[in-house]
Order: C-alpha cells, then structure tokens, then sequence
C-alpha cells in the first residue's frame, strides 16, 4: 500500500479501499501502468502521459512501448508482463480492438483498475458493443475494475496523490468540489472554464461508457471521500433509479454534502402510447425530476448556473433562513438584486432598529439605511466595511450579497478585502458580486481566492443564494426523509390475485368491480358496492349499498361503459335501481350483442368535493411513480400535476399536493372549505405502496378521487387498473 | 456648424439637429465648455476631463476654472464668458447648488445643451428637488436642453466625434448598438463587462434624473441615427406610457432596429386596494409587459441575457423561421444544446437527404449525420468547415450554432476563422459556442471581432438565437401592427352620461342596468333587459326581456346584490317574475331599512357557455389597461390573465386571447366545441375602445362574459363601471 506523509490518508485510504468496491485502488493508485504511452507528437498516448508527469504524480509510472526504451525520459516496458513491480492501475490508451486482450492480461497481473481511455465501443455500435461486451465479461469474471471506456479519464488533485490520468489539457487546482460527467468532452471546456473562475475540485471524473463502474459507483465512494463536500454531475442517463436515490439521500440528507445535476436529454424522449392519464403525463424528463427531487439532489438548467451555485455551496455557509440583505454603492444594481432574490423565493431582511441606529453613524446622510443598503457612489473601503459588518450582524439577516460597481472613487481591492475578514467572523454566507470584467477583475480575483463566491450581475448571487437556501430547507426537514411508513395492507390477497389474472395473459385490465377490491386490500376509502349478477340479487343489494347509488355495467368486452349506455347515476329508489338494471343490460346486450355480461355494479353515490386524480404508472427503467393533480381540466389542459417514485415517504406526499399550483382550490377558495389534506396524503401514501408492492401494475388511475371538507376523507369515484406481467430484471 | 471630413455626416447631422429636438448638438457636439474640469488629482472634474481629452475629441474644449490657466494642457477660461468662441455644449461638473445659474448663463450665451453631471438634486429630496425644479424652468423658457442631472454623461464612439463627455472609466469601441440607462453607477459596470468581452457602442447614455431630456427623446433621436442598428436600455421607470410605445413601435416594427430592454423594480410596487378583478391584478408590473409587448420590444430579466442577445442581434442577421441546426464535436453539449433550442421554442432542423449525403462524403463513419451533426472529437478545421457550410446551404436550416469543445486534435484558431467565412456567404444567423474560458479564448477572440457572437455554453446560443426568431416573428406581423380600427360606438352618448354622474361627485358607481346601457352604446353584446320600478310594469317586462329571466334589485346601497337576496334565477313563468319582484323588494328593505331602491332589472337569462372575463382599469402613469381570462378560479386561483393597453391593435386583442394558458379550453376540449373567439376578439376591442375614449372610467369588469360556440357570439351577463373624475394631465 502506497505510503503517503499523511497517516490519516492511510487509514483512510484503507478504509475507503474496503467500502468503496475497488474505486479506491484507481483514484488512490500508487502506480500506474500507461498502456499506448506515446512520443509521437499529437498523439493521445503522449497527451495522456505528459500529463501524468507533469502533474506531478506522487506515485511511480511505468509506460508500456513495444519498441520505445522511454517516453519522456521515463524507463518504458515492452509489455505489461515485464514490468518488475506491483501495478495498481493500468490507463488504456489503444485501439479498441486491442482493449480486451490488455484488460485481461491487467487483471491476470493482478492489477486492480482500469482506466480505459480507447473509443470505439458501445457509442459506434455494432463491433464496439461487441467488444464493450468482452470487456464488461472480462470485469465480472476477474473481479478488475473499468472505468470507462470512451472517457477522458480522472483526476485526483490531493497533493499526496497528484494523478491526472486524463487526456485533458488542464490539471485544475484542488478544492473541495468532485465533477463527474458521462460526456468527455464537456470536461475539457469544464476544466477550462473553471480555470478561468479560479474553481478548484477534489476529483475530476469522465465515466465514458460506464461498461463497469457507473455514476452509483462514484457517488458511493464521494460520499466518504473526506476531500468532497460538494458533486457535480453532468448525466444522460441514470443506471438505475432506486440505487441512485438511495445513495442520493445518504449524500445529502445523511452526509450533508450537496448535489447539483446537469440532466440533458429533456427533449429527446418521444411520446408513447399511454391507456391512462398519469401514462401519458409521466415523460422520463418527470421521472427525472421526481428522482432528483426526492434524492435532495438539485437539478438546474445548464453548466453556467451549476457552477454559480458550485462557488456559492463550495466557499459559504448554508444561511439558516432565507432572509437576505444587499449592501450596494449604486441604486439600479441593488434594485435588480432585490429583484431576482424576490423572484427566487428570498425575503428582503427587515433590519433592526439597532441595525439602522448604527449604519447612521457610518453612512453619510443621503445613504439608505433600508434594505439594500445604498453606501453611495463614493463609499470607500471603510464606509463598505462598516456597512456589511453592520448588516451580517443583524440576527433578522441569514446572508449577504455586496454589489460593488467601479466608480471613480472605489476602491476596489481594498473594498474585496473586507469580505472574507467579516465572513470569517460570522457563520453567515455573504456572496459578491463586483460588477464588470476588467475594472473589477483584481477585486475579483481576491475575492475568488479567498473564498468569496463572486458574480458579474447581481442576479446570479441572488440565485445562488436562493439555491443555498433551497437545500438548508430540505435539510432541515432530513428527520421526515428517513422512515417510509409501511401502510397496513393485504398484499398477499392483492398479489395472489395479479397472478391469477396474468396466469393465462402477458396484459390484462381489472375490471372497475375488482379494482376497488384491490383499494380497498390496501385500505384505500372505496364506496360500499354490491355486484349484482340477477335481478334476484338487486333488494340485496339496496339495502347493502343504500341510496342514491349508481349502477354501471361490468363486462370485459365494455370498456366505454357510458357509450354503450352502461352507467345510471342519481338513483333513489329501489324502483328506479330495478329498471335501471334491466336498462343497463338491454343496453349493452344492443351495443354488443355477443358481449359477455358479469353483472352491474351497484355503487354508493359519492357526494360532491373537489375531484382529484391519483395514479401510477411504471417507467421501464425506474418502476412505479405517482402522479397527482386536480381532476379534469387541471389535469387536461393545465397538466398541473406532481410526480414521485414510489414508495414516497409521508412529507413527499405532502410536497406532491402542495407543488401543485392549483393547491389553493384544496385549501378552499370562493366560500369553499378547505379539503381534507390529511385524508388526502394517506391516501397517495396508500395508493403509493400498493404500486411499489405489485410489479404487476402497469398503469392505475384513481380518476376522480372525491375530497370532502377537513375532517371528511375521500373516497375513490371510479379506478382502473393494467397489469402487465414484469419482464425479468424489471425494476 | 462643426465640419468633419464626411459630407454624408454634415447633412445628416443636420437633419439631426432639425428632428432631434436639440439632441443632436449635445451629441454630435463641436465644440464643449467644461465647466468644473480641475487639475486636482481624484476628482470628477479631472476624470471627466482627462477622458474628453484621451478619447481623442475631434472638436474644440474649452476648460471653465476660476483660477487655472490651463487644466491638463488646455488654455483655460475663467468664466463662460470669456470663452471667445461659439460653444455647442456646456459639460457641468460643479456643486449642485451652483448648477442653475451656471446653466442660466450657458442659455444666456446661446449654447444649446448641458450635461449636467453633478449629484445633489431630486434623488437627495428637499433642497435638491427646488434645484431641479430650477433646472426645469429654465429648460423651459430658455429652450436649452438639459441632460441630468445625476447622470454618468454621454459617450458619441463615432470616429468623426469621438466624445466622451462622462466620468466613467472606459470609452468603448465603436459599434452600432446604443445603450441607455437610467443608472449611472451600472453603466460604470456595463462598460467594463462590454470591454471584456469586446462589445462597441454607438452611443453610451447615461440620463440620470431626466429633468429635461428623457429617454423617450433620445429613443427618438436614436431611431433616426444610422450608427445605431440596436438599442439597449436600462429602466426604472418610463416617462410617458403612450409616448413611449408610440416611439417603441415606430423603432421596432418601422425601423426594424431591435430594442431590449431591461426594466427592474418588478417586486417593489406595493399591493394597491382595487374594487374589481382587473384591477386587484393589474400591478405596475402587468402594465410595463404590455407596453413593451406592444411596442415590439424584447424585456429580458438581466444585464446578462442583455449582452448574450445585444450580440446576437448586433452582428447576425435574423433568421427567416425557427429551425436550427447545430454543429458539434461533441454529443453532450450537443444534446445541452437542443434541450435549450427546445424549451426556447426553436425546432431541430430536419435536414434533407441531399444535406445528409453531402455530410456523409466530409464525415467519418462514426459522425452522426442527423441534427446535432456531430463532427467528432478529432474533428480539424476541414471537417468542421465542411459540415457547416453543408447545413448552412440547406433550405430547411433557419440558423446555425456552432459548438467546439477544446479536444486535443481542435484547430482552435483555424475553426474559429471559418464562422464568418461561411456566414458572409450565406444570409442565415450562425453563433458561436466554443466553450471555455483559457484553451478557447484565441478563438473566441476571434470570432468576437469578425462578427460572431460565442458563447461560453451553448444554451445561451440557443436562447440568443430564438430571442432573434421572435423578433423576427413579431416583424412579420407588422402590416398587422398599423392600424387600430375604429368600432362603432356613441361615443358622446356615454360622455354626456359620465359628465352627469361625476357632476357632484369625485367618484360614482354605475348600476348594472347603466352598465348594459353603456356597453350597448360600444355595441357590446348586451342581453335583452327591462328596468322594473313597479309591479304594474311587469308584465310589459316580461313581454319584452322574454323568459327564462333573471332579477336583481337595483339600489345605490346594495352594492353585493346576492347578500341581500337580491338576485333570482331562472325565472321561467310569469308568476315567478312576480313573487321574486315581490321577495327582492321585501329581502332589500329586510337587508337595509333604508336603502333607497331604484327598482328591479329583469335581464334575459343567459344560455351556458364559456365564462371569461374582461376587464380594463385605468393606471395612474400609463391609462387604460385591458384585461382578458377565463372566469372563477382561472382567474382567482391561477392568475391566468393577459393585459394590454388600450386602445389595441386587432391582433393585439387575438394575442389577449391565445395567450392564456387555459386558451386550449377556448379551443374545445373534453367533447366541448371551440368557443366563438370572433366574437370574443371584437369584444374586446369594443371594451379598449371604451376605455380609451373615457378617461372617467377609473375600473371595469364583465364578469362573467358568456362565449357560445363558433358563431353563436357572446354575451355581456354581468359588468360593473365605476368611475373617477380625470385628474388634470391624467392620460
């Protein structure tokens, strides 16, 4: 094992090597065989392993050259075979057809990981899946590590590791930030455009094609990875969803270290067909952001905006509010923050009494001691100084943006000295944002160097600051993340009856009888119902139903049950229920004359509410996610809705109705009552763990779901379910 | 008159001069007094002085100092007075309490115009007020034209002037966008970050407190200056709403020249009490959306997205429709890219076969040939030309953006030289995404200066580019954006009632049996209706309203008609006209003894149909304002409105309508027909016209207004008017 000056590293390193699955022995690699090391100018091979070198690896390197006695000075080896010592790591930089043939040699070396640089797998089809395949075999049967292929490599920038193992031109300064991205050529404009805003990281990772290690892998070891207090990811796609947000809400809810995701491929997805509402409403761009919400991940819109928010979650504190103040030497400026952090969800601190008293004292008398806090035009650093201690010292006040425009009397390095010095005295954040490019740019640079996040429109600090703010607050509800109440529930029965009816069929519809059989096993609040299947049954059936009461026609070969004139509603007397059977029969028997008839349904007449719609559907790749909206035109027209995966604990149930913007009308608008919320949430909660528990279920609406005023439940108006017999492997 | 080297320049500034109202001379300025120029080392007085004399000034300076003999070289004067030659403009940079008489004496002279730099005016309150107050009268009865005070001053780029008559720190390169701000200190930043990132100015304003000259007079002076082919501007507030849009329309869709704009103070207006619909929801806010909307131009949320779309639109053609191509060697960016093309509202050009065979000769195999082209990483400057000069040719590509990440085999130079090559060869929009910050930078320098815009990520190019296809939309509706049609109307008839109803008082309402009275003369849909003040007159009512027939009491003290059981519904017999005549009497006296009862308005009942609202309110600064939204919660809950000022265009008012979020239930959904949107646009009209011809209607609302299906029109089923007396100089 590798011997570092530091014994913490060691154990660490130890530890790390144990619970991390074999990524340690590739980031933490002690020596490192470089297979396709080169001397011929422009190749890879030469890119690569100047890079090793001159990033000043603290490890040994041992190029591999079937003719070369060197490259770069450094003793090469003619084949992996002849090299004398232990190999932790061997980067891959060849053709793609000599890949798996080195891989196999690596692993029967007993060398540990592989970084394989090489394209030409999977993402040119044909050939390269094939021999993508040959490598994905080779790490399952050998127990070595892949990463890659396909990708631009890693970087650790620890100084006791100092590995850029990378074609990348740039090694990046250290700093506590991992980036890992499925796109490698993202990298190098990451790599450079953080270079240029002075952002350092703790790992740099390109996966590639992740043929072994994917971004679950990763994740898994950045969460102990003590370097790391902040991801950044750049996906295309997830391996898979519930791993995902398993290790999700260990790093941000557990761990306390934020994520920040670039997802692209929102457009890409093409519709499919869709037998229910929540089908053709849940696309995978929702699914996405279900996955990402409930993971305490944060999704946001482009590499810009991540790395305004990196800097912010990087270098500051979480400010325990969202309470912000503005310290300004310009009015437009500070209007426009004040702007963007209202626009964002801030709130615009209200200062003190005490805080106004003292800001008099310092500012001169046409200054604003409201909030921003105008220190005019000619502030000079002193005047600034006072000013933001002022406000950060207010307890009305969870963070700061100063905005500093260059004018003739500003000092501005001066003025970027102040910062770190007040935020070194409060546990507050305070974000810059000194305005302009080459004025400014030695203040900015400062600031940029001793850990002030800064920003050239004040806009972008109010929105980081929101960000922070965002994940303080899901933070601090982390005690409502752990536990998913189990809700009491006849799975068995429930399942026993899937199998039955997918014994003889790949699909299957539930009838609208069977289905509230199947809610009501999962408790979920069905009306009293009776199938009547003879006239003979029908006193029966009044008098366990009651009236009014609806009756509606079941039949397998009836799925429009209006159309075929199939459905009675409002019915109040026995009379009326007897004809309205004898009715309902005839006319099915004429809207299809061979149609086989089990019975009419004889339903409780729900009373009026406000009509909801709870469903679930599967994603292939995911499985089961809920949606909710109000029913009808809300859900048609506005497509109002919310999505979860499931299970969901009891405060994403809460957040599903309460994310609709719609939520008002439940909490009763134009001389309504508000709607029974709690009702509400048990029954997604159920409806939940009936999809989570049965890979059965394809599709399943609840469409309407009847709430009634605070303290008078729901009940279920009508349902249907699909099944789908699970295909091997489904999630 | 100055004269440069350019004839073109002599008559054209003398144009200028004559419909400039008094611009121009400042402007275009041959010779300035600088009154407060100073040798003293850090005050505005040298700064501003120093940066007339580097910029290079073609005219003459003439320094004011009471005691110099010279300030920085240049004879000095000491007074106005004794500047022997003629001077165009006085620069004045002294305390603000000398201000006025300094200025008095400059009109005295015959000077035309003043920048007046110096602070302490309005923005201080008390004193500072009477000063410019001061300033205003003698603008006004001297007729020289004022700029300021409290402002940065003015830069004129042009290589035949070359003025920069302001404190700021950088005088900018040429170009042809003007900028105008209402904040001096952000124009200190905006001039920095534009150095930065090697943007030119036409003119650089800076207009302070607008004692005199506005920004609507400089957009005046602006659309006819043919150094000037796109304005930026930043506002706080505008002078004139109509002035504005007037001048806003004449430069967009008349000029063609694209203006952007970025007004802040969006969250600053307080909540204003408002007795209808309309104006609880009208905030200042709504109403600057309209006037920019209708005057063609683009608000965008920061300075930011200010200079990613200034580039766009400075240097780029626009582009014939929405449908892009993008070019890169990357998949990922590639797929960022088309997320933002998407959710912008561009469409990924579908390219033609022809396209994808010439694509197929230039690309390796493994290149994809659909859009995003992805070229490869190991793409060189060849390959690259050759797919985007492919793609451009295409007729079904719209515009281009080109994306390069830094990979180890990028011609980065050489790339970046083909953009203009191929955008001077074809008439489409092509912009610049090579991303990075430090590797890219020689080329996006590059591209910078040979008239391609770059963006350091790809979904600001995106947006950029779908920022120009709106406007270029908006250009091809202009034949559309002429004429406001007059409806018909008795336009006096109404006057003549409102003078009588606010003879005696500052405020009336207006009864809904007024109301349709009003409505009827601007031949809005009213439903047949008979004022009832005695039983004896039922019968003729009922003769001549028809039935089924609503009631509802008519009483200046009963203003919630339902509350005092004031209202009967669908009253479809003689006999029940009657007894609800007779229980809406008795439940008025029984809700309020004395209330003074006009009589009872038997109205036509109303058939089903879609309930919308309209509504228009008068806003203190900008006029009438109308509003359009579904009825109930549409408009509570969701606040799903659409303003525009009145009087509109015809298309503004289609606009109104298809640009709610709910228009789909407009169209027909669940089975319903597609509402009469005819009908409904002609309603709206009539009610702009109303509002616009009677500035005593302070707020009105039809609510609801029933839509029938196409060709059964609408009506009028309920409206409330209230009115208030026109302040002096209200619009």
């Amino acid at each position: 094992m590798y011997t570092g000056d530091s014994s913490d590293r060691e154990a660490r390193t130890f530890a790390g090597r144990v619970e991390n699955n074999g990524i340690d022995p590739i980031i933490n690699a002690r020596s490192i065989a470089v297979i396709g090391a080169s001397n011929r100018v422009g190749s890879v091979g030469l890119a690569a392993f100047k890079n090793l070198l001159s990033a000043g690896y603290k490890g040994v390197l041992y190029p591999v050259h079937p003719r070369e006695k060197s490259i770069q000075g450094v003793k090469a080896y003619p084949a992996l075979e002849a090299i004398p010592d232990f190999v932790d790591l061997a980067v891959v930089i060849i053709g793609a057809d000599q890949v798996p043939g080195i891989v196999q040699s690596a692993a029967d070396r007993g060398i540990k990981g592989c970084i394989v640089i090489s394209a030409g797998f999977k993402e040119i089809g044909g050939h390269g899946v094939v021999l993508e395949n040959r490598l994905k075999q080779i790490a399952a049967s050998t127990g070595i590590r892949i990463i890659g292929p396909n990708c631009l490599g890693i970087i650790n920038t620890d100084p006791d590791i100092r590995m850029n193992a990378s074609f990348a031109r740039i090694m990046p300064k250290s700093g506590n930030i991992a980036f890992i991205s499925q796109s490698g050529a993202l990298c190098t404009s990451v790599l450079d455009y953080a270079a240029g805003r002075n952002i350092g990281f703790s790992k740099f990772i390109s996966f590639g094609n992740k043929a072994d290690i994917n971004e679950i892998d990763f994740l898994r070891y950045l969460k102990e990875d003590p370097d790391t207090q902040l991801i950044l990811m750049y996906l295309e796609d997830i391996s898979s969803g519930h791993a995902f947000m398993e290790i999700g809400k260990e790093i941000t809810y557990q761990a306390g270290k934020p994520i920040l995701v670039v997802k692209s491929g929102r457009s890409t997805e093409g519709a499919r067909a869709a037998a229910s509402h929540t089908g053709s409403l849940a696309g995978s761009d929702a699914t996405y952001d279900a996955i990402f919400y409930q993971s305490g991940i944060q999704r946001v819109e482009g590499i810009n905006e991540l790395f305004n928010y990196a800097e912010a979650f990087s270098k500051q504190p979480l400010p325990r509010g969202n309470r912000v103040a503005i310290v300004t030497n310009a009015g437009g400026p500070g209007i426009m923050a004040t702007d963007a952090a209202v626009r964002h969800g801030l709130k615009l601190a209200t200062l003190s009494e005490e805080t106004r008293a003292k800001l008099k004292t310092h500012l001169p008398p046409t200054a604003s001691l409201g909030n921003p806090v105008d220190v005019i035009g000619d502030a000079t650093h002193e005047r600034y100084e006072a000013a933001i201690r002022t406000v950060v010292e207010d307890d009305g006040v969870d963070g700061a943006i100063v905005i500093l425009t260059p004018q003739a009397m500003t000092d501005i390095l001066e003025t970027a000295e102040i910062l770190p010095r007040v935020a070194a005295d409060v546990n507050k954040p305070i974000l810059g944002s000194f305005m302009g490019m080459v004025d400014v740019s030695e203040g900015v640079e400062y600031l940029q160097s001793h850990g002030i996040p800064n920003y050239v429109f004040p806009e972008a600090a109010a929105r980081s600051m929101a960000a922070m703010v965002r994940f303080g607050e899901r933070l601090a509800t982390r005690e409502r993340r752990r536990v998913i109440t189990r809700m009491p529930c006849d799975a068995d029965g429930v399942a026993r009856f899937f199998r039955v009816k997918l014994a003889a069929n790949e699909k299957a519809y539930v009838s609208e009888a069977e289905a509230y059989d199947i809610f009501a096993a999962y408790h979920l609040p069905v009306p009293r119902r009776r199938m009547i299947r003879d006239a003979s049954e029908i006193d029966d059936a009044v008098a366990a139903v009651g009236l009014p009461a609806v009756m509606k026609i079941v039949s397998p070969d009836i799925i429009h049950k209006s159309d075929a004139g199939g459905v009675k509603v409002n019915l109040s007397t026995p009379e009326a229920v007897r004809s309205a059977y004898d009715e309902i029969i005839a006319n099915a028997l004429r809207y299809k004359a061979d149609a086989r008839i089990d019975g009419v349904l004889m339903v409780e007449m729900a009373g009026k509410g406000v009509e909801v719609i709870l469903g679930a559907t599967r994603d292939p790749a995911f499985g089961p996610i809920c949606m909710f909206g109000l029913g009808g035109i809300f859900v048609e027209v506005m497509k109002d809705v919310t999505f979860r995966l499931a299970p969901m604990w009891e405060l994403s149930a809460e957040n599903m109705i309460r994310q609709i913007k719609s939520f008002r009308i439940l909490e009763g608008v134009r001389g309504n009552p508000p709607s029974d919320l709690d009702a509400l949430k048990q029954c997604i909660m159920k409806l939940s763990q009936l999809a989570a528990d049965h890979p059965e279920i394809r599709e399943m609406d609840i469409n309407p779901l009847i709430v009634y005023p605070e303290g008078g439940g729901c009940v279920v108006a009508d349902g249907r379910i699909m099944l789908e017999r699970p295909r091997k492997g489904a999630v």
